[in-house]
C-alpha cells in the first residue's frame, strides 16, 4: 500500500466538479458533486443525533435500502437541519435536478449539507449550481481538489487523502475528501466525508469494513464535544479495478480494509488538526490496556477535555488534568500503576509514574507541548490492547469563531 | 422559609476562621476552618472520578463510617490529588494538628483541598495556618465571609447562602459556602461546598435528604465538562436548633429538605454564574417532559454544549445548536413537536415551534442573550415533569485562565 496524491477522483470511474452557487458564501465555491461512471455499491455512517438533517434522513434510506448510488451532491453554508417537511422536499428536488441534468436516477443520488441549522436551502440556487457543475465534471486531480475546497465551512484547509494497494494482481485505489471543523465529537465525528474506491466488493463486506473502521477513525476525533445533526460518511465502490469481487473475509478483504483505514485515519486526523481555532493536533494514545474498549474510552476522554485542550494551547504541562479526564471517563484502570508520557518534535518525556509526578523537566515538557503535533501516551500496564484518539487545543480563536458564527 | 444574609456560621453552634498560610497564593488568605461546638451528624457527596484526591478518600471513610464530625479544614492552591501515599499522610497529619490545637479527635476532622493536581502540600505551612486560625475562631458573619473568600481559586466572588425556616416551633437555620469555578461538571459538580445546619435529624434522614438534593442542584451545573478529582460536599448538622429529632419522612423532613435545597440551589447557581471567564448565567429549563430523568438529561446537555455556550457569549440566537445538543443528549423526544423559548431581562421570545424556526425577531433574541441571566426553555409537550440545569457562556477569558493556570 502506498499513499498517493489525490482525492475523490483518484479511483477509476469517478468524476468531480464544483461551483459557486451563492448559497451563503460570496466569492467562493460552495457546492460540489461526485459522479461515478457506473452504479456503485455504497455504505455509510450517519450521526446518532436524534435531530437529523433532511439529507441524512434521505441518504440513510438509500444506503440502508438499495445500497446503490451513482452521485453525491454537497453544499456548504446551510445545513438543511431542523427544516421540517420543506427541508425534505428540498432534498428530493435537488436529487431530481441531479437526475435530470446527469441522466441518472434520483434514487441513486445522495445529498449532503453543512452549515447553519434552521435555515431553508434556496432551491433555485442549488439547481443553478447543479447545472453549472454538470458541464464541468472531470476525473482530474484538480477537479477533486476544487471539490474538497468547495465543501469547507470554517475549515482553513481542504482535506484529501488517497492510497493505492494491490489486490489479486489488480491496482485498487481509495481516495476521499472531508470537511470539519466545529461540532466535532465521536458518534460520529462531525463532518462530511466522501470516500470513493474502484475495488470490487460485495455490499455486505463493504458495510462491514466501513462499520469497523469508523470506530477507529472518525469516531476517535473530537473538536468540541458537540455531535452534529449532519455527520455523514459515504463510501462508494465502483468495482472498476477489475479484482475478483471480495465476498468473504480473507487476504483481499484485509488489504482493502487496510487501504480504507489509511484514508479514513488520514482524513480524521486532518479534521482534528484543523479543529476550529486549533494550533496543535493532540493525539492521545492508550497502550497496554486490558481491552480495546477501555483503551478507546480513555483516549477519547483525554482529547475531549476542555481543560487538557486549553493546557496544550498554553504549553502548560498540567498533567493532572489528563489524569482527571482519564478518571471520569467511566473506564476502569489503576491510577497508582500507570505511566504518562508526552511526545512531540521527536522528543519524549516521562511525566507521571505509578501515582505521582516523575522528576521531569518543566522546560522540556513545555517545549514538547509547543509542537504542532503532541502525543500524550498513557501506559496502563494491564494488557496488550491499545487505541488512539485525535483532538486539538482549545484556543481564543475557537471562541472568536463560535461566538458569532452566523454573522 | 426565608433567605437571610449569612454563610457557614449562620446556624447555631458553628464557628469559622481563615488564614494566609502562603500555600500558593501570596497576599491573600488561603485556608479556612469550620468548627462545631458539638459533634455533628454528617453527610456528603464526593466526586465519582476514579482519580480521587487524598482528602476525598479520607472524608469518604469518615462520612460513610462513623458519620460524625466536628471540624472541616480547607486549603486553596494545591489539590493534594495524584500525590500517592505522601498525600494521604499529609491529610492525616493535618487532621492530627487540628485535633491537637482544637482539643478534638482527629477522626472528627474532615479535610478538603482545591488547586493544582500533582503537587504535595507543604505540611509545615498547613500546621502554621491551623494554629493561626485556632486563635481566630468566631461565630460572626464576618468570620464566615472571610472563610468563603479564603477557599476561592479562580472564583471572582465568594459564594455564600443561608435560609431560615421553622420546624416544630423551632427556628432552624441552614447556611453554606462553596467555591468553583473550573473543572465543573455534573457528577458531581466540581467544587467544594460546605453546608452547616442546626437542625436535629437522624443520620439516615440527613443522608437521604442530601443524596436527593445533590441530584437537583450541584449535579445540574456544568462549567466545562470536566469532573474534578476533588469535588466535595459536606453537610454538618449540629442539632442545636432544639427541634424534635427528625427520624422519618414527614412534614418536618419536608421543611428541612426545602431549606437545604434552597441553600444548595443558590450555591450551585452562583458557581455556574461565576464559571471561569463567564459573563452570563445560562439556565436550561425543560418542561412538560415525559420523565424527570429525560428532562434532566436534556437540560444538562444544553448547558454543557461548547457551541451553545459560545453562541450565548456572542449574543447570537443560534438556536440550531440547542436543538443539536438536545438531540445528542441520549434522551428521547420529538424535535418536530416541541417549542423553544429564550427568556431574559423580563422578556420572552418564542424561537422554534414544531420542527422549524418561529418568526422571531433576531434583534429581540440578541437583546435577551445579552442579559446576565439567560433562560432557555424547551417545552417537550409530553408530560408534567421538569428539570433545570445551570451553566455559563464560554468566553475568551476561559481560554486565558486555563491556557496558563499553573503559572
Amino acid at each position: 500500500m502506498k499513499k498517493i496524491d489525490g482525492g475523490v477522483t483518484a479511483a477509476r470511474g469517478f468524476l468531480a466538479a464544483s461551483a459557486a452557487a451563492g448559497i451563503k458564501y460570496e466569492e467562493r465555491e460552495d457546492m460540489a458533486m461526485i459522479l461515478s461512471e457506473v452504479t456503485c455499491v455504497t455504505a455509510g455512517a450517519f450521526t446518532r443525533n436524534l435531530v437529523q438533517a433532511a439529507p441524512v434522513v434521505r441518504d440513510k434510506e438509500i444506503v440502508e435500502g438499495t445500497g446503490k448510488a451513482r452521485a453525491i451532491v454537497v453544499n456548504a453554508g446551510i445545513a438543511n437541519a431542523c427544516t421540517g417537511e420543506e427541508g425534505m422536499r428540498c432534498c428530493e428536488e435537488e436529487a431530481q435536478e441531479m437526475a435530470a441534468v446527469l441522466g441518472i436516477r434520483a434514487e441513486e443520488v445522495l445529498c449532503a449539507s453543512t452549515g447553519v441549522i434552521g435555515m431553508q436551502l434556496p432551491i433555485d440556487k442549488l439547481r443553478s449550481g447543479i447545472r453549472q457543475m454538470a458541464g464541468r465534471l472531470a476525473g482530474t486531480r484538480e477537479a477533486a481538489a476544487q471539490a474538497a475546497r468547495a465543501i469547507m465551512t470554517t475549515d482553513t484547509v481542504p482535506k484529501e487523502a488517497a492510497v493505492q494497494t494491490e489486490i489479486g494482481g489488480h491496482r485498487v485505489t481509495v481516495g476521499g475528501m472531508c470537511k470539519g471543523s466545529g461540532m466535532i465529537h465521536p458518534n460520529m465525528c462531525t463532518m462530511l466525508s466522501f470516500v470513493t474506491t474502484d475495488v470490487c466488493i460485495s455490499r455486505e463486506l463493504l458495510r462491514k469494513a466501513v462499520k469497523a473502521n469508523v470506530k477507529e477513525t472518525y469516531n476517535m476525533v473530537s473538536v468540541d464535544g458537540d455531535t452534529s445533526t449532519n455527520d455523514t460518511l459515504l463510501v462508494l465502490a465502483s468495482g472498476l479495478a477489475g479484482n475478483k469481487e471480495i465476498v468473504e473475509e480473507g487476504e483481499d478483504y484485509a488489504l482493502f480494509c487496510q487501504a480504507l483505514g489509511a484514508v479514513n485515519e488520514a482524513l480524521a486526523k486532518m479534521m482534528a488538526r484543523d479543529g476550529e481555532g486549533a494550533t496543535a493536533l493532540i493525539e492521545a494514545k492508550v497502550i497496554h490496556g486490558a481491552s480495546k474498549e477501555q483503551a478507546a474510552v480513555i483516549a477519547r476522554s483525554i482529547i475531549s477535555s476542555s481543560l487538557v485542550k486549553a493546557a496544550v494551547y498554553g504549553h502548560d504541562a498540567n498533567w493532572g488534568r489528563i489524569l482527571c479526564a482519564m478518571g471520569y471517563s467511566g473506564a476502569n484502570f489503576d491510577p497508582l500503576h500507570m505511566d504518562l508520557w508526552f511526545e512531540g518534535g521527536g522528543r519524549r518525556e516521562l511525566i507521571y509514574r505509578d501515582g505521582k509526578a516523575w522528576d521531569y523537566s518543566e522546560e522540556e515538557a513545555a517545549d514538547i507541548l509547543s509542537c504542532q503535533e503532541v502525543t500524550v501516551t498513557a501506559d496502563l500496564k494491564q494488557g496488550e490492547e491499545e487505541a488512539a484518539a485525535w483532538g486539538c487545543d482549545l484556543t481564543h480563536d475557537y471562541i472568536r469563531i463560535n461566538a458569532d458564527y452566523r454573522s
